[in-house]
C-alpha cells in the first residue's frame, strides 16, 4: 500500500461519504446548498491525509488486515480534522487555509455576492462555526458506520472519545498561551504535544489498534514512536510558519508571526534573546498589522538568537527515538517501514 | 415520575458524568481548570430539561422500562443543548443566557482579570466555540456510555445523528434567514421546525423511542404529537422574546429586536402591516444599539399589525392537534399523560 494509493482511497471513502450525507440536505432546504458544497470542497481538497495514514497502520502494526471498513474509520480523522481547522481558522482570523480562502471567509463571500445585510464577517464566522459543528457530527457517523465490527468500534470508543477531548484541550491551551504571551518553553511542548503530537499521530495510531483488538504493550510501543514524531512534526511546522515557502505551506508567509503564535520556537528565541531581541519580538509578534519588513525583521532576530538550531535539536532527537521505537518486536515489519517513511515525509528530512 | 423528579435524576446524571469527564482535564494542564469550571457551571445551572423529558416519555411511551440508563442517555442531549447554545451565543453576540453571563463573556472576563494580551472579546469567543465542540463530543460520550445495551443503541444512532445534522442547519438557515431580512412566513416556519420541533421535541420522542426498539407506526404517531407541540414552543418563545419577562426569559428585553431574529412573528408583521409599519419594523429591527423607546416602538408596531394574534391562532391550532394525537392506542397511557403535561408547560397554557 503506497501513500499515494492509500490517500486515493481515503479520498474515495471521503468523497462517497459525503454525498451520501450532503443529499438530506437538499429535502430540508435548498439555502442548505452552499453549506454542503464547502464542507465538500473543503474535506476533498487538500490535506496530507496523514491522520488517517497513521491509523491505518497502526491497524496493520498490531497485525490487523487491509480492508474498506478500516480506510473509512481512518478517512473519519479527516473529518474531525475539518471541525478543528474551519474553527482554529474563525478563532485566528486566518484569511486562508490550503491555499484558499478560509470556510469563514468563504461563506463572508457568499453573504457579499448575495447584497444580504449585516456584517459579511460576522455570517461568515456564523457559518463556518456551524459548519465545524457539522464535520465534529459527521466524523463520528462515519466512524461509527464504517463497517467495523461493532466489538472492535466499542473497544477503540475511548480512545476515540480521549482524542477529539484533547484536542480541543491543546485547542484551548494554545489560545490561552498565545494571550499569555508565551515564553515558556515548557508550555509551548506541552501544547505540541496535545495539540499536535497525541492528537496527530499517537491516538490516530492507537484507534487503528484498537480496532485490531491491541491493547497494553503494543499501544505503548505505538507511544513511543508516536509521540517523539509528533511533536517532531510540530516543530517542523513551527519552523515552516515562520521560514517556510508559501507555495509549500499554503499561508502567506508571516501568517504564524502575524497572529503570534506561542511555538516552541518563539519561547527559546525569548528564553536565549538579548533584552534588545526580546523587546523586539514583544513589540512585533501578534501585530495584525505586521507588514513584509517586520516579517523580516522577526525572521532576522529569531535566526540571531540561535532558536532555529535549537528546535532542529529537538526535532532530531525525537527522529532518532522514533526510528528506535520502531524497531520493536511487537510492530509488524511491513507496518514498521511504512511508518518510516511516514516518519520522514511528516519530519520532512531525507531518510 | 413526577417532572421535578425526572428532573433532578437528569441532574444527577449530568453532574457524575460531568466529574468524570472533567477530571482527566487536570492531568493535562491546570490551565484547563476555567475550561471545566465554565462548562460544569454552565450545563448545571438551570435549563428546562425539556428534551431529556421527551427522550425519557418517548421510552416510555413506546412501552420501554424505566432505568437509569435511559436517564443517562437522556441526560446527554443537554449537553448537545449546551453545544448549540453556547455556539449560537457566539453567533449572537448575545451577553447573556439563563439569567447569567453568556459563555464567551465569562471567558472574556477571565483574560481581563488575569491581565492577558490581546483583545478579551476575542479570546471569549475562541474558548466558547472550543468549549461548545467539547460540549458537543461530551454529548456523545455519554450517550454511547449510558449503559443501553449496544443493540438499543445501534438501532437509535441514526435518529442520534440525524438530530444533530437538522439543529446544525437550522441554526444555519436561521442566520441566512436573518442575513436575508426576513418576511416569509413560509420560511420562518421552515426554521422554527428545523431548530425546534424536531430538534427540541420529534428527535428526543424518537430517540427514546428508538432505544425502547420502536420504528415505523409508533415513530410517526410520535411525529404527530411532536412536531405540533414543538412548532408552538418555538412560536410561544418567538412571543416571549418580545413581550416576554426578562426574569422569566433569562434574557434583557428586546434582546431577540436588536439581534433582529426573523420569527414567525415578525414575518407576519412583515406581511400584514401597512408600508409605514414596515418601514419602522426594517428600520429598526436588528439595530444593536435599540434602546428602551424603540424596543417599545416595536413591540407597538408588531402588536398593530395583528401579527401576535395569528400566532397565537397558530399556536392554538397546534396544540390542539397534538392533543389529538396522543389518543393514539400505539402509546401507553401513563406516557400520553406525561407528554399532555410537558406539552402545556412547554407552550405556557393552562391544562
Amino acid at each position: 500500500m503506497s501513500p499515494a494509493d492509500l490517500r486515493e482511497r481515503v479520498d474515495k471513502a471521503l468523497h462517497e461519504f459525503l454525498q451520501r450525507a450532503v443529499a438530506p440536505l437538499a429535502g430540508i432546504s435548498e439555502d442548505l446548498a452552499p453549506f454542503g458544497a464547502v464542507t465538500e470542497a473543503f474535506v476533498m481538497d487538500g490535506g496530507k491525509r496523514l491522520r488517517p495514514a497513521f491509523c491505518y497502520w497502526g491497524h496493520r502494526g498490531a497485525g490487523g488486515p487491509d480492508s474498506d471498513a478500516l480506510v473509512r474509520a481512518a478517512a473519519s480523522l479527516e473529518l474531525l480534522q475539518a471541525c478543528a481547522l474551519v474553527h482554529d481558522d474563525v478563532i485566528d482570523s486566518s484569511d486562508t487555509r490550503r491555499g484558499a480562502p478560509a470556510v469563514h471567509r468563504r461563506f463572508a463571500a457568499i453573504h457579499r455576492s448575495e447584497g444580504w445585510r449585516g456584517d459579511p464577517e460576522a455570517f461568515g464566522s456564523a457559518a463556518a462555526i456551524l459548519l465545524g459543528d457539522l464535520a465534529l457530527i459527521w466524523a463520528d457517523t462515519l466512524f461509527a458506520e464504517s463497517g467495523i465490527a461493532v466489538e472492535a468500534l466499542q473497544h477503540a470508543f475511548p480512545i476515540w472519545d480521549s482524542m477529539r477531548v484533547e484536542v480541543m484541550c491543546g485547542q484551548y491551551l494554545d489560545v490561552v498561551e498565545q494571550a499569555r504571551g508565551g515564553g515558556s518553553v515548557e508550555r509551548a511542548l506541552r501544547v505540541a504535544r496535545y495539540k499536535s503530537a497525541k492528537y496527530t499521530v499517537e491516538r490516530p495510531l492507537h484507534l487503528g489498534a484498537a480496532l485490531a483488538g491491541a491493547h497494553g504493550e503494543l499501544l505503548t510501543a505505538l507511544s513511543e514512536f508516536g509521540l517523539p514524531i509528533g511533536e517532531a512534526f510540530q516543530l517542523r511546522d513551527d519552523v515552516l510558519g515562520v521560514y517556510g515557502d508559501p507555495a509549500e505551506t499554503g499561508k502567506p508567509a508571516g501568517d504564524d508571526l502575524r497572529e503570534g503564535k506561542r511555538t516552541v520556537l518563539v519561547a527559546f528565541a525569548l528564553e536565549g534573546g538579548s533584552e534588545a531581541q526580546r523587546e523586539t519580538l514583544r513589540r512585533l509578534l501578534g501585530d495584525p498589522a505586521l507588514d513584509d519588513d517586520g516579517v523580516t525583521i522577526l525572521r532576522d532576530v529569531i535566526a540571531a538568537t540561535g532558536a532555529p538550531e535549537r528546535v532542529e535539536r529537538l526535532i532530531d532527537e525525537r527522529y532518532e527515538s522514533a526510528q528506535r521505537a520502531l524497531e520493536s518486536p511487537l510492530l509488524d515489519p511491513t507496518a514498521a517501514d511504512a511508518l518510516r517513511e511516514l516518519a520522514a515525509a511528516a519530519t520532512r528530512r531525507a531518510h
